[in-house]
């Protein structure tokens, strides 16, 4: 895209959240830094202490607060090419202040949901009569991804399914599982990711722990390994597929327990279809595992979203009605975990469709056997 | 330090936080993943819209709140060690009622200051009577380092002295700020950090920008190289500091304002000891830089805490009467820059003592100048 048109594309989003804050009698919508306005203008400044915030009113002109040093860096990124009225603030001066001034009448205001508490008090004590909230307008929009969106988001899977080919290798009995995370670390950013998000090689009875951080165990003959592995593409899109390996041929429970996990799995895949509601693509799932003696094992939901962020709208959880919408993306990714024991997880991005999904994901879902 | 020890120290935290809040009439604080959270407990979580958050009564026994499919990496972590209350809630329960169920009466309760804007608003919402405001007792405590921590920072010093030494090398007309950059984070991690948290290399008139973003510019003969560069170590310490390096010798106009900037930096590091306010601090490189006509051009206060985080307490600002103690580490980092032409800044973290400064950045602070 050239320079104009991402800036047409990014005065568009803002014009559409205005929209949206406007018809849900929201005044003004406030997004300091992070994949919310990295959505909505291309500026990838750090969350810090300095405030920096897109202003957005329902009817007016937006504008971003900057602080002093940071306008030449602010003027060098879209929000340049866009015209956005910039309003510096000096070191010594308050930014909440500006911000308020700039507001002028409200009576309710949205933050996004990653404000800082910090800022959200600062913000208040200036208006005091204002009503703040957590803004859900931006998660909205952002949960309907683009032809473009999705593309970047195929572009991701394609990356991070060319590491778990390689993963095979790299599993071998006296290596350490922090010694393998680094190795896949090193695969992630060589496969064409800008920055590794992270990385669970969990092996034995570690597999029973959905978000075990990297360990100094030793990966053994006869243990499972999850490995769930993501980052960021040059794009500012995510990857996150989960694949689970065996060293050496599994015994008959846990190859049985496996294929249960594999066919819900697959049930909730070929559940999505416009107007399905969130909680049913997660019953899906939960219904193959829970007539496989497995309900109790499955302790968590079965997906996220994801674009900007790895986890974003839609949650696919049970109590989630929001109906699915071609252009949503999320993981499916169920798994069984037996404290002390052992667990698996499968885990692919879909994109919905106007009739199905498109799965970013396409590695085989068979459990893996690695030479141990 | 022994996983006892350690979580003793933790532990003593803890307890340094709670009567810190009860001198402050503050019922609670509470904490989501963060660096105030690896400070309290060691537990490093990801902030996420699963809420994880340490509770710390006044009076009382300290608790975390995990979602159920992280028990076992959080107790995998010093916080079972520690033996801290752990409250598992399960993906479709409100971890926020829980939390206000574990508060119990409470009037005050102050949050840490990154908690999301999301959770402060459905915890108010769960607590409508309490006041809830941002806390400053977790900070006030982080601002003055243990000897462990000050070694800590020092050690990180030399890992970032040891890149700045090499980057005359990667410095040659013809290469763009991105190319040296991506060399430069190669060296962040090679020398020791376990990640590159920024990097800026601003070329030219770039350099006139203090948070320039790399960009595509081609390194010229007769720029200056603004090179500021950071990184978080296995310990979790940061590193930052800025070097000015000049392709070819510079212009006497820039060798000249070069050298006000490296006597306000010096005089700034000279003031440092106990009871000088930081905003005295501030004044001391001010002044230096405002005798040679360079005010209006440092357009930034002097400089940041760090620690576990590469900002946080104490600024070195106008306005901060904050007195120093021995234990605070912040950044003296005074810059001059002018618009459309050039800039510079120079950098050194330092750690007050009884009587001065350690400085944990030590390489020379004169001009660097490069063939070209």
């Amino acid at each position: 895209m050239s320079k104009r048109s991402r800036a047409a594309e990014y005065t568009r989003r803002i014009e559409a959240t205005a929209a949206a804050a406007d018809a849900a009698g929201i005044d003004a919508v406030l997004v300091q830094p992070g994949s919310d306005m990295t959505y909505l203008c291309g500026y990838e400044a750090l969350p810090l202490e300095r405030l920096t915030c897109l202003v957005i009113p329902a009817r007016g002109e937006p504008a971003i607060v900057v602080p002093e040093l940071e306008v030449l860096a602010a003027t060098a990124s879209p929000v340049g090419a866009m015209g956005l009225d910039i309003l510096a603030w000096p070191e010594t001066k308050s930014p909440h202040k500006l911000l308020a001034k700039r507001l002028g009448k409200v009576k309710k205001v949205a933050v996004n949901q990653q404000m800082w508490a910090s800022h959200v008090f600062a913000l208040q004590a200036q208006l005091p009569l204002v009503r703040l909230s957590a803004d859900t307008t931006v998660s909205e929009l952002r949960m309907r991804k683009s032809e473009a969106e999705a593309k970047a988001l195929l572009e991701a899977g394609k990356a991070i399914d060319r590491v778990h080919v390689k993963v095979p290798k790299l599993l071998r009995p006296g290596r350490t599982e922090r010694e393998v995370g680094a190795d896949i670390a090193d695969l992630i950013l060589a496969e064409g990711h800008r920055s590794v998000d992270f990385v669970i090689v969990a092996s034995g009875p570690n597999s029973a722990s959905p978000h075990h951080e990297l360990s100094d165990r030793v990966i053994e003959p006869g243990d499972p390994v999850v490995v769930d592995i993501g980052g960021t593409m040059p794009s500012g899109y995510c990857s996150d597929c989960t694949r689970t390996y065996h060293m050496g041929r599994p015994g008959q429970a846990y190859a049985d327990a496996y294929e249960a996990l594999r066919q819900a799995q697959a049930a909730s895949v070929a559940s999505v279809r416009p107007g399905v509601t969130c909680e049913a693509v997660d019953a899906a799932a939960r219904d193959v595992l829970k007539r496989a003696g497995l309900g109790e094992a499955f302790v968590h939901r079965t997906g996220h979203g994801i674009g900007l962020s790895t986890h974003e709208e839609p949650y696919i959880v049970a109590g989630n009605t929001t109906k699915v919408e071609p252009g949503f993306a999320f993981s499916i990714e169920p798994g069984f975990y037996l404290a002390g024991k052992y667990g698996a997880r499968i885990e692919d991005i879909v994109v919905a469709t106007t009739d199905g999904v498109l799965s970013c994901n396409n590695e085989t879902r068979e459990l893996v056997v690695v030479d141990a």
